[in-house]
């Protein structure tokens, strides 16, 4: 493939883009890989749309070679399956919505998870059609309140969703290994740095779940990971180690004081250090009630739930969230004081929470043994040393104290630390919600119906052309990775004189005639121009047929490296087919 | 590539779907190759995404041969281009229309001229960057009032919409030339039976068009075509010969006759054939006229307009509207009678609309020196022997009879005939409609501006796998051409011995790494449900592995002939390369 820079559709811009922010949207506006048409909506130029289809190829091959089938469902969808699963009314506001000509209530689809469903409940019946992988690559629809970052985050966007059907746990277990497996195959090849988090699982519903998250100062997602091993995590998914248990014997008996005007853990601790107590107390012997209500799903009753936390931690509420998923959580109303006038407020203690019958969560940390300042249930006291399995005994643990950089690593190496990274897949082993949902059963070899089992498995394939930008860019424009590149290499003609630009014809044809694809800059422009659009453009390979060329030389350089290299013109073409052989 | 049918994501039906009427809807649906999930939506299974991947495939190999540039724009719309078009209006009901959170209006995407424009009047500012075409393949949506048959009109499909942009109408009419002919070898090589009809521009407004159909009977358009000659044309866009003028000399002096109660044609011709008047006379020797009004866009004001045809003819509306647009036509209402006394309902005649100012326009048929039997403006008269350019003299001619099978061709050769066929793809010189709306403009060279010319040129891609279904398939099943065929070669295991199984495993393995695109019939079931099957999804060539291995031999099929030949198991390889040999 030639191409040729005087007719490519293609204008470089010098100036960033007024919305842009992050790197990858300023340099792919500029260097005309995509334009915006409405917000979060953007279309994609004759450079941008070759980076997606290659990315495209790399998904596509990696799915083949697990087996996967591709199909294409549309994205004009009609509600009734989506009421019967709830997702009509719990996508909310994100969900693009319409109506067609007869009144008849449609969606966009943002992920298909029942379309999959019903059409494998169509095809399907036996136990003996399982397992199967399906999978498309197609226009997804999310009405994002703030899209943002040109199309890292956008309203329209393409993304590769696969769907496993299995008879068992084990069967669903082996279909996520596989797409794991074809994952990192994926994100190898595409060249990224990126970790992979346990993740929970947000608004889907389920249980093992993982995120892929590409390493990036700019990504929306944070995650912890530590210092010395390989552990990484959405923040939701740490899982708190819990120190061990303390005997009873050596602990001071629970004692009840008066801490007048101590609503606060600063106020108490300050007002304990200055009591005479004989020790030093900070916010971490204190113990901290939050108090939530939680409903469970398809339940209108709300149930109160106390939540324990060392005092020198704010309760995480999206930690506190994922901890009770599915129920969904509240915090108290004052009409909720009010009909339980045994929470004290700034002074709950387990005492009341006992005594009233309600549940009471603790955080990992809060083990027998430990001895803790907290609230004694009337106003303005507080007990101390009152400890845990003597004292009082809590109805489990729940992960729902903040992380913070220095805890530490679950896995016991190293402390965590705070990262950021871009979400670029998510596989996720959702269970039966959507069989159950549309009783989706293989008749079994017995002939009693089987419930199957699915997964849940996104790319997003649009949002990686944004990623790897971000990944692989410089401050002088795109630096992409070989399997993406839109050309394998950039033909520059440095020079108006006729040699010069016969030669980088000719040069470019026996490229092309070699199976390279290339990107022949042939425009009247001078050499300065051309040499800042290559560098911006991102090519990974830039030859320069200029002067050099009447000594039989031309400059071969590195978009990566910045190295370059003078190649005689005769073994030109046997260099270069060796340096950025097409990948495909 | 080797398929295996045990594993693929495909049920086959033996019933038609009740809601299909044409073969091609029922044979895709039966054939496991499309399945509904709303009115005119319709999701591909693995064996329809094949034959539609095959076809985007031919048209985008086509379309980059011309220099067609591929791009992507998105199918979620703002508003905003389509208002300044008018088409957020013209569009009517066909458009899905939608908000998003914050109350802003999109649409789906009907078709791109806007988009378009505007990416280019974004990139490109001189003469220079001129002439540029531009593509995408895509999906569109239109809300259809009755999506019918199957993919074949859809109310989300996929569509190949290309846009050439032009400095002057010779370059219009070599980007429309070079269009012509891309279509020309698509549809060749897609196997396609299909005439090139002359169009008239419909809703798009614009210049020359000329409409792509394939023959088939349960086509929804409607064409004539030559009984001897390849002309072929749309209805609105034939054109009516005109007879030779006649001398005047010989012509009877015009009379007015009373006539009572003839308000219609049949009566007035058996009045006048009772009145003895010395000859017979036919519907074809009065002269029928027609009031509408008319509308010119941008105008609030309605003007009268009289319609002569031939007695024995309607009016055909389309081609009426088709004639006079871009204006709007409307026929009188009561009010329009009561505002000019003048037309006598029943008995208007050339006269009182020449007397009155009414434009008046006559059939190509009649041509000065006729004599004709019309009204004579008062009422139960009517005039005998009025003569063209004696008696009255038309504004001009128009073409807004109806067009009747054995009419002479408009070139000469044979008769006219009705036939009807599928749009397929619609070449368009629309001018500078678009260019207007936004000042696409290029900066020539004397530095004064120059407006754009446009053409539009559409392939409908996904009717194409229906068309080419209703084209070739037999009672049977599906008959693929191998260009589109899902597969090159259909491999059925017939037997359930492990030799005969053996055998088919091989040969499969055999063809696969020969480079051919297998589909393994592996399934336990019985050799007629195979053969069933087979013929159903229509891959061109079956190959049957049964008893006759045991003597060294298989059997090849040729779907579309039925002819059978047995063949060496030693030379089969061979043989199915040569035959079969992929097309890609």
């Amino acid at each position: 493939m030639l191409t040729r820079m005087s007719s490519l559709f293609l204008r470089t811009l010098r100036e960033d883009p007024a919305d842009a922010e992050v790197p990858s949207h300023k340099l792919l506006v500029r260097a005309g890989y995509v334009r915006r048409v409405a917000p979060g909506v953007y279309s994609w130029l004759p450079l941008g749309l070759k980076v997606l289809r290659n990315i495209e190829r790399v998904v596509r091959e990696e799915m083949d070679a697990i087996g996967a089938q591709e199909i294409q469902f549309p994205a004009l969808l009609p509600r009734e399956p989506y009421e019967a699963t709830n997702r009509w009314t719990e996508y909310g506001p994100n969900l693009f919505r319409l109506r067609d000509r007869k009144g008849n209530d449609y969606l966009l689809g943002p992920t298909h998870e029942e379309l999959f469903t019903l059409a494998v409940k169509g095809e399907y019946s036996s136990y003996k059609d399982y397992p199967v992988i399906l999978y498309q690559i197609q226009a997804k629809y999310r009405d994002e309140e703030r899209p943002r970052a040109g199309i890292l985050r956008g309203r329209e966007f393409l993304m590769k969703d696969s769907y496993s059907f299995d008879l068992s746990d084990e069967g669903l277990a082996e279909s996520y290994a596989r797409h794991r497996a074809a994952y990192i195959r994926i994100f190898d090849r595409l060249g990224l740095r990126y970790v992979i988090v346990s993740a929970t699982s947000g608004a889907m519903g389920g249980s093992a779940s993982e995120e892929f998250l590409a390493e990036s100062e700019t990504g929306e997602d944070t995650y912890v990971r530590s210092t010395e091993s390989g552990y990484a995590a959405n923040v939701e998914a740490v899982v708190t180690p819990a120190p061990p248990t303390q005997p009873f014997e050596d602990k001071a008996p629970a004692q009840v004081h008066h801490t007048p005007d101590t609503p606060t853990i600063e106020a108490l601790v300050a007002f304990l250090n200055g009591a005479g107590l004989g020790r030093e107390f900070t916010a971490a012997d204190t113990l901290k009630n939050v108090m939530v209500k939680i409903r469970q799903p398809g339940s209108t009753d709300w149930e109160l739930l106390g939540v324990g936390v060392p005092g020198d931690r704010e309760v995480d509420l999206k930690r506190l969230e994922a901890s009770l998923a599915p129920a969904e959580v509240a915090l108290l109303e004052e009409a909720d004081f009010t009909a339980n006038p045994f929470l004290v407020k700034g002074y709950i203690g387990p005492g009341a929470l006992a005594a009233n019958g309600v549940r009471y969560l603790v955080d990992p940390r809060i083990v027998p043994g430990t001895a803790w300042v907290t609230g004694a249930d009337k106003p303005d006291h507080h007990v101390v040393d009152l400890v845990v399995g003597r004292d009082f005994t809590p109805d489990g643990t729940i992960e729902a104290a903040e992380v913070r950089d220095g805890d530490p690593s679950p896995d016991g190496h190293g402390t965590l630390e705070a990262a950021r990274g871009i979400e670029i897949g998510h596989i996720f082993q959702l269970g039966r919600k959507y069989a159950d949902a549309f009783a989706l059963d293989a008749l079994g070899p017995d002939a009693k119906p089987v419930r199957i089992t699915m997964g849940s498995y996104g790319i997003g394939v649009s949002r990686l052309v944004a990623a790897i930008a971000e990944q692989s860019h410089d401050e002088l424009g795109l630096v992409w990775p070989r399997a993406v590149a839109p050309f394998d290499v950039h033909v520059v003609i440095a020079g108006k004189n006729e040699e010069i630009i016969a030669g980088g014809e000719q040069l470019a044809r026996e490229l092309d005639a070699a199976g390279l694809r290339v990107l022949l800059d042939d425009r009247a422009a001078s050499p300065g121009v051309k040499f800042a659009d290559a560098e911006l453009i991102g090519v990974p390979t830039i030859v320069v047929v200029g002067r050099g060329l009447a000594n039989g030389l031309i400059e071969v350089k590195d978009r990566a490296t910045g190295e370059r290299v003078e190649v005689a013109r005769d073994a030109a073409v046997a260099h270069l087919t060796r340096e950025c052989g097409t990948v495909f």
